[in-house]
């Protein structure tokens, strides 16, 4: 029997700003990963987003990422693996907090933005994440991109890791995504993007680039509520996963 | 057997900013209250904080104060109790993520500043905060004014309270701490303040700022490391405390 | 002939978060309030929010608040004179490097959300933001509550004042603001509040929430561009103010 | 007639922070480049350092950085050239703001840590800080690193430059500063590093670490007065300056 994950990033507004439709993909996933303050959200939105989690009952995970709240976390900032370190360690107790006091679990823990990306091609930075995730509790699992160094680094350090995959993304024969930008970053037809999701899934196998098929690992599929079009996209997915009798659910079993 | 707890606020360094002298406080106290990164400390910082405590033995608790580092959380600022719950539970989580990683236990909760003295009037808010704090740990000690709302509101609500009383302030005949800026808000005199403190704890009254004695609780003094001057009186507090046979502990026994 | 100008904030965006539909606004409107990058925008968003003034040939004046991004400057902060003005000042004068930058002209200042509330109660406060005013400009237009004390600052001081009025609120006897909440706050008959607007500006009077008719003035209507009914209103007001021949034009003649 | 400026970092403190000793290094200096409240400092301290340079007639500068307090504007950003121009003009316009309160012009710009060091590498970002700064005065001076990006773009888009050397610093051959780590990066004799800056001044030369001879222009020297022995530094180097018949005084004549 298949299965996978469907994750997507929730509780992104901040104050007075709203961000994405979190009660539309809510229903869609099975996984959330939450902000937790430092590039997005904040305390009041991280309750109601663990309450909204809750009552949908779908899994959480914590979204660290940079102390940038202009820039999105989108930004690649230069810190060092102690700081690192301590930033993630920081937005897992604050996001801690909201699963106590609601009697939830943590499931996992899935860097955000340029810490995600810059994770992925760095051992050093990667260690330092992990340090804190194990540290602090070293039952989560850690969501990292299937091929990056944020997985090896949580392997090498015995953390369970889940690998996420991209429905709309392309790759590189090592496994790594295509830089946006290049040509075939992108997936744009989207009924080969949900072939591609299924063949992920059940074969293990994707088309790189260069037209040459690669070994790939899908626990989970990052997906998108920030729009109609996401959103219906989201539910192709998900009719495709279940008529391809893939069951949907979430990384803890 | 009297005893009485000396609680000092700790880790208000931030980025490339020091401030206080935690080394050398941090052997005269048994009780740190350590500040959670909003109006003070950053992650780094409060790792290297909950370090320091932890090498010197001493309890630590959380410091939460109000999204002002501009205003060091000294200025009042209208939240609505959703937000001052939430503010709460984001700083006992944040705290409690470095507490986890170095295998220490949280002690208590002292509001921060502006913080401290509205939940001191206005048991509304007290109530916000001890909501949160039941709701994160119920087992936590609330650190709170003598005779203040919030020491009131943690009673109401069940949780455990420890009281806090100054050495160098006046008092009204309801408890309550003179204001500053009026007449016989500070205590100046040195050894009248030690004298004070000194009976607060073995006969639990103090000669309020009208001239009639009081009934108040001391648990806790609270005292300050942020100078030379500040130092020496928290030694001559000590000595005093140590000659009249009061045990100086932890609020944790 | 009867005058009038409609301001609207604008420019209230950040980073990644939009808030606001300026451009559907921009053309109904005469001035606009520039969100100065403490309560809320970034320097990005400055940039565009000049030049689409500047495209649509409308007036702009600052728009300072608290430095309370995550309240959006709507929470009262204690802070002190020195602080406010200080406050005003570097926020008249980070909106003004974009205004050089293209070559466009400061018209007034309104503050923000909690500063202006606490400013029409508070003549301290108000003189504070004055100052820096007219040590930054004292060719400035300040836009005040009508009847308020900031409104009494700026005439001492010197300043320029312009009355603003709002369409939808009720008025005291004494001219200020019913409290939110308090019956008879909002005017919730669109074609009732559009007589009121009319009436202040041809007659100069209002009728008060006891029923009493009270002068007025009314330099400029506030106006709100937050959704596609706040628009189709003041579409209204227009059509009603070109019908009564009263002229839409800026505070600065 | 040889002569140098001597420029130095000014109005770093924040809120409760204090940092530097602006009063000791005052009267060593001839320029002053000021923190904007990025990096560092806030209004009120922009206020007040305007206020003692003003009193002491040296000659201001902005000092703008990366929108990260935490990190001191140390730490490399990837922010897009759109940003770094928006952050500049925000920066550049707030000081100004106090400036224009107290009557004050401003004479050049630098950028602070990371920018700077950046922006000394990169040309693309360096021409968005020289449009920043072109859009809103063009006759204000950029202080660059003698060699650097920074200097070449301002001097392609028709802006004044000085060109500034450090003291304790080690160059390599091409005239770029030897990097942070690498062996002959500080120069630690204080005796040599005198001399490096008198034959900078005079010969417009120094000795590179290779041991061969470069040519360099000096139009000011980069001090720090964070410390006693920095401060002991700047005295023996204007001491020095003064015996060598070098003039001391700012970069606009």
């Amino acid at each position: 029997m298949y299965r996978v994950d469907l994750n997507s990033d929730l509780g992104e507004s901040f104050g007075r700003y709203t961000l994405g439709m979190d009660d539309k993909i809510i229903p869609l996933i099975t996984s959330a990963n939450v902000a937790c303050g430092y590039h997005a959200s904040d305390p009041v939105v991280m309750s109601k987003t663990i309450a909204r989690a809750k009552a949908a009952k779908i899994q959480v995970g914590a979204h660290p990422g940079f102390p940038d709240l202009m820039g999105f976390g989108r930004r690649a900032m230069k810190v060092t693996p102690e700081e690192a370190k301590a930033y993630v360690l920081y937005q897992l107790g604050a996001l801690s907090g909201f699963l106590r006091a609601q009697k939830m679990e943590m499931q996992h823990v899935k860097p955000h933005g340029a810490l995600y990306n810059m994770a992925a091609k760095d051992y050093q930075l990667s260690k330092a994440i992990c340090e804190a995730v194990k540290e602090f509790d070293s039952s989560l699992i850690i969501l990292a991109l299937s091929g990056g160094e944020l997985a090896r680094a949580a392997a090498d350090m015995g953390l369970l890791v889940a690998l996420e995959v991209f429905a709309d993304r392309g790759y590189e024969e090592d496994g790594t995504l295509v830089d946006r930008g290049k040509e075939g970053a992108m997936i744009t037809d989207e009924e080969e993007a949900i072939q591609r999701v299924v063949r992920m899934v059940k074969e293990q196998k994707v088309t790189a680039v260069t037209g040459r098929d690669i070994p790939i690992k899908a626990d989970s599929v990052c997906v998108h509520g920030d729009g109609v079009k996401a959103l219906a996209f989201v539910e192709r997915i998900r009719e495709a996963l279940v008529r391809e009798e893939i069951e949907i659910g979430p990384l803890r079993i």
